[in-house]
């Protein structure tokens, strides 16, 4: 029967088997220490040549990463060598016995620090192995914690998890950046975002939310930019106005940020972060009044911009932590130019649209709005951008039979992890990031 | 202040606003019924010339699938008039005023009846509108059941969820039936398998799941096959025996059905079937017991082939369930041949692998078993298969730096849908079903 290591300390006096991987061995002579690792923490094994000169024997040729089960007694600590950081820290295993499951080759580098210290293509070439360590793989406990309570937040309201499809005849939102691929004897894309299909899902389920690969060609190499991301999406008809659609972003991102709070604030305090700040109500400013703070506290003059640049982003929310004492800020009314060409224009501001975008923490982290519902207005919509809507049949059903006013938003789950833990590249915000020089490995050129 | 057609009931006597669409309407001099759906139910409403002229007039107009917001007063039925099968069968609303949000086209074809009868082909080319139907929606709430029961089944036994990437740099399983993508420069594939993530991702969190679109160019049009499908994966290590991988599998696939049976009794009705029947141990047998079995109740001898054929399949069902109480039956042990490099052979009956598949209602479910954790026997087992691993260094990595004995299993969400509706054909269980024929709509030839 094996224990849990974090079972361990309910089991003091008591022998007990253990499985785990060896993150360290520190020798002192006829004494070697391991401190084993588990799905549920770490403990220190007492391997002593006296007790037991088979497990000594079997302990010296151990090395970090070989995957072990060790039978022993659990002891307590003394007051003094508690590790209160550590879940079984209060106890220690004496070994009895132990089993080599798996030998690990010699680690190309140290792997026993409480941080990695490699640079990020050392990171990546050796993914399969650096994920193992604490503070990376803790990254991906927060995204997981993301998704999850995207997932949780929408279904309290009402939504229906749908599944929308990778395999794309055209792009949303013309045909810039996509991937293409060989389908048979005919060609194919790969879905950038699922806003067809998800507005078509409101006319089946009313309050719908999916989450997604979604891929780009992005030509960049930059530190926010991937070719696939995990994109969290929802959608939602009968709105009394585009407020609802904010309304209920705020609501789902703050239920998000509570549950990373609650649930991660172990991985929070190993990134030296608090959870993001934010007050009753996430302030909601135009782009113009962005901008128009951004020039009186910088001189910056940007107010002709049809969009933020990044160093505006940064300012706004430094404004908007320093006056509204919160880390996250609503910008709305882009330019009808600059958004995509279902956006609901507001027909009490011409030329601006009711869309919004969340700024969180210096960057884009969501962005939404009410879209056109009316079916003449799409196509019309459509036809001025150039957008050609001929292989977007079922979508244009959706509309052709009766679509109610309706709005949703989008984020990106890699871009919350980021800026919750303060990465500097969203690069270690992806399990297996994919960019244009790494699939895995580099490509060599 | 809008109500729930499910909210109704609550509500007799009162004034409500309700939001929906309109199912169908129905004419009988100055009385118009209009049947309203939103996404909690329906509800009869009825319209009276003399209650409401103006209301009357706006109803006159109305037709199938307009978005609508009416507000009236709620009454309850007459016993011998209430509908037991409907939500808000109870009572009716009285018209008072009707807002029409969104008009909608005359339909290509009746969606008033219980049963959406077309042919496949006109289903799905119209699927922006037949999605909207009933018993079509119904089928998508059950794929919800399946999927988010899979998770919380996975959850409860201590797994991790994880993203695995859509973009690879070669198949899992050898090249065939892979997408290709053009990937700036180079070439890329599209992953059929998050095989090799989630076996790295034991590495990490020693117990994964996660839900995928997996795309295979399948190259024949049947009713069994589509180009992508959301698979549903879990692996996991530390385990004493193949035995434990059949268990954990076993435990989930009740766990799903018993989430169907009660979440979704309504929609089982509905397609009149019954939950499948499970006993307490699912029946496990190896390939060439079914084999035998096989040949004495059917005089079929196909006790040499590596596999089974549908037909067999079907028959394995008829006796699991004539014999063994049980629409499900886990057949083991196949050759070694016909498994993936990674399979682990059965060193007590070599040429079998600690392998099986799940087989329900005449088809297969879901496949599994034990994988070779050592590291020079997975590289040999490669090499024999002709299996180039050489874009595949992160997942060497994992098993050259210490991994256990870990097994795993992996499911479509849409072959389990299918079978627990008993639905003749995959494409009925995917909301956008692609195949070589169609990405949405058939392809002009």
């Amino acid at each position: 029967m094996r224990t849990l290591i974090s079972e361990t300390i309910d089991n003091i006096g008591k022998q007990v088997t253990i499985n785990g991987w060896v993150h360290l061995r520190r020798d002192h002579g006829k004494l070697i220490f391991l401190n084993i690792r588990d799905r549920s923490g770490f403990i220190q094994v007492v391997v002593n040549a006296k007790a037991s000169e088979k497990a000594y024997e079997t302990a010296k040729e151990i090395r970090s990463e070989f995957a072990v089960k060790i039978l022993g007694i659990v002891k307590k600590r003394p007051e003094n060598a508690i590790d209160k950081s550590s879940v079984a820290g209060s106890v220690e295993l004496e070994a009895k016995e132990i089993t080599v499951f798996s030998k690990s080759e010699t680690l190309p580098f140290d792997m026993g620090g409480k941080d990695l210290n490699l640079e990020l293509p050392t990171l990546l070439d050796n993914r399969g192995l650096t994920l193992r360590h604490t503070k990376i793989s803790a990254i991906f406990k927060i995204q997981e914690t993301v998704i999850d309570s995207f997932r949780i937040a929408c279904k309290k309201k009402g939504f229906t998890e749908f599944q929308s499809p990778v395999i794309i005849p055209q792009g949303a939102e013309g045909g810039s950046e996509l991937f293409e691929i060989k389908y048979f004897d005919h060609k194919a894309y790969l879905s950038q975002s699922p806003q067809f299909y998800k507005q078509i899902m409101v006319g089946v389920f009313e309050r719908v939310f999916t989450v997604n690969k979604t891929l780009r060609a992005e030509p960049s190499v930059t530190t926010r930019h991937l070719t696939e991301v995990t994109t969290l999406d929802a959608e939602f008809g009968f709105i009394k106005s585009w407020l609802d659609v904010v309304d209920m972003a705020e609501y789902v991102i703050k239920f998000m940020i509570d549950a990373i709070s609650k649930q991660n604030i172990d991985i929070l305090r190993m990134y030296n972060k608090t959870s993001p700040k934010i007050p009753t109500y996430i302030p909601r400013i135009k782009l113009r009044e962005a901008q128009e703070i951004i020039f009186k506290r910088t001189g910056r003059d940007n107010r002709k911009e049809p969009d933020l640049q990044p160093e505006d982003e940064r300012e706004i929310c430094r404004w908007s932590l320093e006056e509204k004492d919160s880390d996250l800020v609503f910008v709305t009314h882009y330019p009808v130019s600059k958004r995509p060409f279902y956006t609901f224009e507001d027909l009490q501001d011409r030329g601006y649209t009711l869309s919004f975008d969340l700024i969180g923490r210096g960057a884009e982290w969501m962005t939404g709005g009410q879209r056109i519902n009316d079916y003449n207005k799409l196509v019309e919509s459509a036809k001025k951008r150039g957008i050609d809507l001929k292989k977007s049949e079922i979508y244009l059903q959706a509309f052709r039979y009766g679509m109610p006013p309706e709005g949703g938003f989008s984020f990106g789950s890699e871009r919350i992890t980021m800026h919750v833990l303060g990465l500097q590249n969203i690069r270690e915000a992806s399990l297996f990031p994919r960019d244009m020089e790494r699939v895995d490995e580099r490509f060599s050129h």
